[in-house]
């Protein structure tokens, strides 16, 4: 396998500037920051000790060149770069496939699964890579510099990121859809949205040990109709807390 | 107020185990315990040294009598018991109002929010504790008792106490299972589960800082209707994770 030890990163946003300083701090050579915007580039650059490049049409010397750009720049910004590149051209998304990159390029896929929503320290030895490449000494490259930096570093397919992306939305966004209705009917009923807070995450914290399924309790799994028709009652007709519970009641039961 | 310094225990299972190790280790006399199986109450009573009766009908001298046994068991219970009893009658349920505690008797709730559904060490000062009793004494005696064991005492009314039994369903059993079709999707695809365990707690560790309405992130959220497309695509029809995505998203969207 062919060592990285270069990086050109282009782009200039959230993913980019994550990725370039934690690859940077590993003793990694940022060789070449790119953005549209000038000073965004400069400043990062300035950061991982980089030079700014303004022309990604002309070949870049690097052993890898990250697209850390979002979904919908990739295809355009892999098809202005030369076909005379020597390094890998990763991507960093979960939802694009590898062959919005051209073939005629060392293509591959580089992509942190990590909500970077919030303005914390990122623990990076627990954050999942997802790799790809069609060619095995790159897909081991890739592997090898996402092993640097975490613990986690899992192969996959366009496929089946693909599919991984959608499962997110279930695992994080409707997971928090049930902690929003919560707050929301405890605000109601003027009680402290906190007091929650402890049973939320014991519930995630749970999933370290054992299967989600074995652990489900409540009025559902365990048949208690009383239950179940007083809750019905608490909520009423036609809303959105009702449709939902008798929707995933029925599921569990 | 008058401070609650004994306490008699009637029910033997979970929570009346816990609820008696953990006031036996702060100090409290635990005066006597009553259970229908008698093995079990004489093993609980040796570990926090108290007498078994068997007999509830006759006075309990005491302060506080904790009615820890089922949902269903509580008023029959609570009937047998001697209208001369001068200490405080608490149950410990979240879905039984006050007054299945008759009328004569002081009668309180003293209900801790926690799901002790897997065996392992309980962080009592995290254990929200919820409150209730006719008389201020009563519930301040009932209060400092429960401080005695955790940082978070609320207090609340039976109505309020229903609601949240009804919320922590979709905080708690309704998360899970949104947990449950992520393994059971990523399965499908040959995905280890594991690869979104970090992801599941980030989100239940984020409503420590923030509501989960302002968390929210995802395609819905953005209104990316390419990638919505792109998952209901990945779905296929009628199966219960299509209904519940459509179902979901639109209320997110």
């Amino acid at each position: 396998m062919s060592e990285i030890k270069s990086i050109a990163i282009i782009g200039v946003g959230r993913v980019a500037n994550h990725l370039a300083t934690v690859l940077y701090s590993q003793g990694l050579e940022i060789s070449a920051i790119y953005g549209r915007k000038t000073d965004l580039a400069q400043a990062l650059a300035k950061k991982v000790e980089a030079r700014v490049i303004t022309d990604i049409s002309k070949p870049i010397r690097t052993d890898l060149i990250l697209l850390a750009v979002s979904d919908d720049a990739i295809e355009g910004v892999a098809a202005q770069l030369s076909k005379s590149n020597k390094g890998i051209v990763a991507h960093t998304s979960g939802a694009v496939p590898l062959d919005e990159i051209p073939s005629d390029l060392r293509r591959g896929v580089f992509y942190p699964l990590q909500s970077f929503s919030i303005d914390k320290k990122i623990v990076w030895e627990n954050v999942p890579f997802c790799i790809e490449a069609e060619d095995d000494t790159d897909l081991n490259s890739l592997g090898a510099l996402a092993e640097m930096v975490s613990k986690k570093v899992y192969i996959l397919s366009s496929k089946q990121r693909k599919i991984l992306h959608l499962v997110a939305v279930f695992a994080n966004n409707f997971a928090n859809l049930m902690f929003e209705f919560s707050d929301e009917l405890l605000e109601k009923a003027d009680i402290d949205p906190s007091i929650l807070h402890p049973l939320i995450l014991e519930t995630a914290n749970k999933i370290l040990m054992q299967r989600a399924s074995e652990s489900q309790t409540g009025p559902a799994s365990r048949c208690d109709l009383d239950t179940l028709r007083m809750h019905r009652e608490i909520l009423g007709e036609d809303n959105i807390y009702r449709t939902v519970y008798d929707l995933l009641t029925t599921e569990i039961y």
